[in-house]
């Protein structure tokens, strides 16, 4: 059932993304251009031609608008937008004053515009002012806008001779995305290319939603440079990861070179680059590094066809390489890429390794790498041996790579290996390792076919790895939107009740709010006499610890404020005097709401959970292990709600630490089912008061073999 | 002054590679074929006639050897090698008795031998024999032999009309090598090319020395599946860190199914990888992943010139990276790369931004990133660009990606970049990132000349990472081989007195044998009775350790044969018969040495020092820090003798868990010096005890503000 656009979760973001007819778009009956020109070596002129050819080749009604011409390139040109008969589609502008054509638009009761002109917030100041009146416009009005700062790639012309699901482009740069739309040139289909720019309407979210639903699209294909809000990525993700479209991804922001260069091109956002990833991974999203992988690895996936479902492989899905050489060294090279990589290289049944050695010479190796020596490959045995390894049960993809062997050699390979694609679900990955373009083989017979082709081992390792690793993703995917709140819980109340705005809270009031949702903490007491301290030590049983509580003193270890192994209600008395004593001392205005008199607690290994708030995503939940994991391993691992159980658990499963919470070694295996649950309850304590909450930090949540407890906790208050 | 080829070390080894003189092999007088053929369609056809063009083109004499003959190819063919006239340089055998042959060219009195045929070592069984019969011939005689189970790529013709330094290959794989020869296609010169095979005597090692010699030779580029000897290697890299030869390579062997394919294709044992890649960083060899890699990485050390010192700089040179782009998105996207790749990327002067805003307009950041906008690189602005670009004090090094631009644009562009290029030392390097390669820009001006040039934002980086990376080491290195051990030092006699052949030292004898050698080790009493055991607690002062003394039980913790913080000579008697007594129920036959009675060390940071005996290098030493580093994170850092105390730094530094040493975050740092101290002193062991301990394991040793100590050890004699 399609979710309303309208409703709002308890974070008040939308559960939904909005409803755009981008057909309209893509294929408008009636366009007009703005700043329409045919003088010569213009660039309006350029533009103008472009998007006319692109409106003819849609069919559509082309009108040029400009007032100090008559006629452009032989068509009548009108003064303004208002005297072109009839609707606008699409109101292209290339005028300089590109607020006051914009209003010309609405006016017109144009259903789309698109403004080219840079100068935006991307420069800052005056530009940022211009950017949000046209923001207000847009908002007070019925039309979509693609731009400012953008270009001409929304209307490229696509080739229309290129079999097999296509690509769909969304970019942030057109330069960038010259070498994905040239994939062409290699054979591979293209359907779309949406150059985004600044996005003060029309962002990543609605084209890649779109594009998803595109009968023809097998990927959407981005070049990112921020995005302009969290919540829609995340739904455009949800949908097409609903409709089993990937997305794959370069995005810049890894480093401050990088974000800083970013906001001066487009201006945007670019949020934390770890929350990224983890947004990415628990929706579906291939992050890549370069171009050239982001080509292949989208090739991959458009092209190969999904693995068989294998409930009793860790992925879920039958994921046994074979790779084939003509070389031993080859097959090596490849094998301990591939295993690097994670791939899994299945011995061959002894039937095909018996039936290959009718063909292979027996002194070399059949098992997997199949490494054939050469010769077999430019004979009848090369279209045997392929087949057998296609028949095998344990192989579920093949790659082969071919480094620049003799034609007589690679030809006959490369053939075969495209003519028993053709009978086979299975993928047959080629790699085209030769510096050289010109031989036959590829020139001739790979570039033409359609089994997913690279030009280097790394990126043919990486993207089978993309490719089971989004298949594994698609099959365990449940969409976190289907379940989400939408109302705060009913500890949201009891929690409010503790928070004071604009300031931390003391341990004692945080573990509070932390109890109000159901996450166990320690059994403390707080108290104001050494008396009670005594008493409240003998009722939780000696030893105990003791810490001052205070809004006001969060560093309490630094300050000598914590006290442990204290064993005697003696002992216990007169800590209580020093500790107010010290604190007192130390910040004469703190408010000391008393002290803490706690349970020991022993063993067990530490771990951190938090919530952190992302300028892109909101509250997004933390998870790694105490001190030097986080603090200098920075062994973190993030999730940006709503997120379900499963995710939970993958997100404490990332940590490089984890074996020390599963057993590593003959340790004890620690309860991770209570971590996650606790990481459950912190994400609806995020969600619920994510408008009062500026951050949580649980440090240390002690993991023992059976539950977890929190120790220690703070809670910072907007 | 050169070393002396027959000194050993005090591990038995070499300091000084053998001499061979590989000149007569790569140009010799003499050539013999034996096995020579001129059939139609016999693969010795087509041998005998590349290795006669070949000798041809060097100007040597050729024979074709053969008794079943009496012409071939209308040259007259002899009977026997003994019958050819005069002295033999090379003798190429292609029979399929091939021992046979090499004992004719042995008797003939040959220079060097090669041996084709495979079914050697690399299959097992038979073949082992038969090459063990191979290398017994060798030993016994003066000649020299490539093979078996190679190929005819040192018969290979080079192209000689590409400028510049070449590259020299090594590689144990005819295909694997064929992308690297292929760089000529691409412009990149190349003089060598030695496919090493089984390397039953000609081995790496051999090649790499004389290549890094020749004066032509920019870079020794490799594809190796394993070496014979790691000494040798290690003394060819040496021989080229000298040189100033950069060594790059692909080595295969990160996983166990590259390795084992490794092994079934040409017999090689692989070593431990962690440590292979430990040797190629002291030694300065450069690791890639692929061919391309191997390709790029070899084109951009062979073309680039070194950058200029600058002590100032963490690497100790001048490492500034300016990146220039015609569009701000390539400008983003590659300074993001770069950045990740750890480098850096300096603001442009003032001046130079001043300048440059003369020609780009005011709105782009130039910086650094510079983004021209695009025009500029069309006309006479471009040249006037890069200009001020090189002329900037702060750059030392340009990267110019292009990607799929119009031509109109890209082809001035890259004129520019070359014409740039020959006016400075600063490397300029190219990114053609577009997918086609008919690109005028690419085709007609970046191949032909002799920028550094990549068809990924990814190799770029990477091989300008190796760039910097190899002038640093180069700028650092100093050979260990200079002042190499030769003689055990006079605590190799002490410590030798303590070793009990074939089994582990007690705990007790372990620390005993660190001792001899001045490594600090904790304050311990062997005792025998609980009375001597209180008088030692009080010795020592109380409180105290004590742990069972035995080597049959090692594994003590796990046994409970450990007590901590026994705080009353009371408590010492009772435990000196407690644990005796665990220990005789545990092991009724085990050999007690008595009670270690040991002080209290409290705080400190636990490391971890060995030494392991690795397949391919002997000795090895290893550190990490205690417990889950090691165990659970794998963290740990590797290094084979010789090195020095510098080299032993960085090996402490590499480890991801350093930062804790070194006072993250607030923490009290620990005598990293000490630490350093205590791995030269382990060294030393490690080379005089070669031969008598297997292995040794300082754990923990507790590194303090002040000072380092060994609280246990356990050394295991062979």
């Amino acid at each position: 059932m399609p979710r309303d656009p309208s409703q709002l979760d308890v974070t008040g973001r939308p559960v939904a993304l909005r409803s755009i007819d981008l057909d309209v778009f893509f294929r408008p009956r009636t366009v007009a251009v703005i700043g329409a020109s045919d003088t010569p070596g213009r660039p309006n002129t350029a533009m103008t031609r472009k998007v006319r050819a692109w409106s003819e080749a849609a069919g559509a009604a082309f009108h040029p608008v400009n007032p100090n011409r008559t006629e452009v390139d032989g068509l009548p040109c009108l003064p303004s937008l208002a005297d072109v008969p009839g609707d606008i589609d699409l109101a292209v502008i290339l005028t300089g004053d590109a607020v006051r054509a914009l209003e010309g638009a609405i006016e017109k009761k144009a259903k789309f515009a698109v403004i080219f002109a840079a100068g935006f917030a991307e420069v800052g100041g005056e530009g940022e002012r211009l950017q949000s009146q046209v923001a207000e416009l847009i908002a007070g009005s019925d039309i979509h806008l693609l731009g400012p700062n953008t270009n001409l790639n929304a209307f490229e012309t696509f080739r229309d001779d290129l079999p097999g699901s296509a690509i769909a482009l969304i970019t942030q740069s057109g330069h960038q995305g010259r070498p994905i739309f040239q994939g062409q040139d290699l054979g591979i289909a293209m359907s779309h290319w949406a150059p985004t720019g600044n996005e003060v309407d029309l962002e990543f979210a609605d084209f890649a939603a779109y594009f998803a639903d595109q009968p023809q699209v097998g990927v959407v294909a981005g070049y990112i440079e921020g995005f302009k809000d969290g919540r829609t990525l995340m739904l455009a993700a949800d949908h097409a990861a609903r409709g089993g479209v990937p997305i794959v991804a370069v995005k810049v922001g890894r480093t401050d070179e990088g974000r800083s260069m970013a906001k001066a091109h487009t201006g945007h956002l670019t949020g934390a680059d770890a929350v990224i990833s983890a947004v990415f991974r628990q929706f579906g999203v291939t992050r890549v590094d370069g171009l050239d992988e982001l080509l292949d690895t989208s090739a991959m996936l458009a092209r190969a066809k999904p693995p068989r479902p294998d409930a009793s492989r860790p992925l879920g899905l039958a994921d046994g390489v074979c790779i084939y050489a003509i070389s031993g060294g080859t097959g090596a090279h490849m094998a301990d890429m591939a295993a690097a990589a994670g791939l899994r290289l299945p011995p061959l049944t002894g039937e095909t390794q018996r039936q290959l050695h009718e063909w292979i010479p027996s002194y070399l190796r059949v098992s997997n790498p199949v490494d054939n020596g050469g010769p077999p490959s430019s004979d009848w045995r090369g279209r045997k041996i392929l087949d057998a390894l296609v028949a095998d049960p344990n192989v579920d993809l093949i790659i082969c790579p071919i480094t620049g062997a003799l034609a007589s050699m690679s030809k006959p390979l490369a053939q075969d290996l495209v003519d028993v694609s053709k009978t086979t679900d299975k993928p047959i990955c080629v790699i085209w390792g030769s510096p050289v373009e010109d031989d036959p083989a590829y020139k001739d017979v790979l570039l033409h076919s359609q089994v997913p082709m690279f030009r280097t081992f790394g990126n043919c390792v990486r993207a089978v790895r993309a490719y089971f690793d989004y298949h594994a993703f698609r099959l365990r995917y449940e969409s976190p939107f289907d379940a989400v709140a939408t109302r705060p819980s009913p500890a949201a109340r009891r929690a409010r009740a503790l928070l004071e705005a604009g300031r931390p809270l003391s341990e004692h009031k945080s573990k509070q709010v932390l109890a109000a949702y159901g996450i166990p903490v320690s059994n403390d007491v707080l108290v104001t006499s050494g008396a009670d301290a005594a008493r409240a030590a003998e009722a939780i049983g000696l030893p105990v610890v003791m810490k001052l509580s205070s809004p006001d003193l969060l560093h309490k270890s630094d300050l000598g404020l914590v006290r442990v192994g204290l064993g005697t209600t003696r002992e216990v008395r007169a800590t209580y005097r020093e500790l107010v004593d010290r604190a007192q001392e130390a910040a004469p205005d703190a408010e000391i709401e008393g002290v803490l008199v706690s349970e020991v607690v022993e063993g067990g290994v530490e771990a951190v959970v938090g919530v952190a708030h992302d300028e892109l995503f909101g509250p997004t939940v933390m998870v790694g292990l105490g001190g030097i994991f986080v603090e200098v391993l920075r062994d973190v691992s993030f999730r940006v709600p709503p997120f379900g159980q499963e995710e939970a658990r993958r997100m404490v499963e990332e940590l490089r630490a984890y074996p020390i919470l599963s057993g590593a070694r003959g340790r004890r295996p620690v309860d991770v089912k209570a971590l996650v649950k606790v990481i459950m309850k912190v994400q609806r304590l995020a969600v619920d008061l994510s408008g009062e909450i500026l951050e949580l930090d649980i440090n240390p949540l002690v993991l023992r073999p059976r539950g977890a407890v929190a120790l220690d906790a703070l809670v910072s208050c907007r």
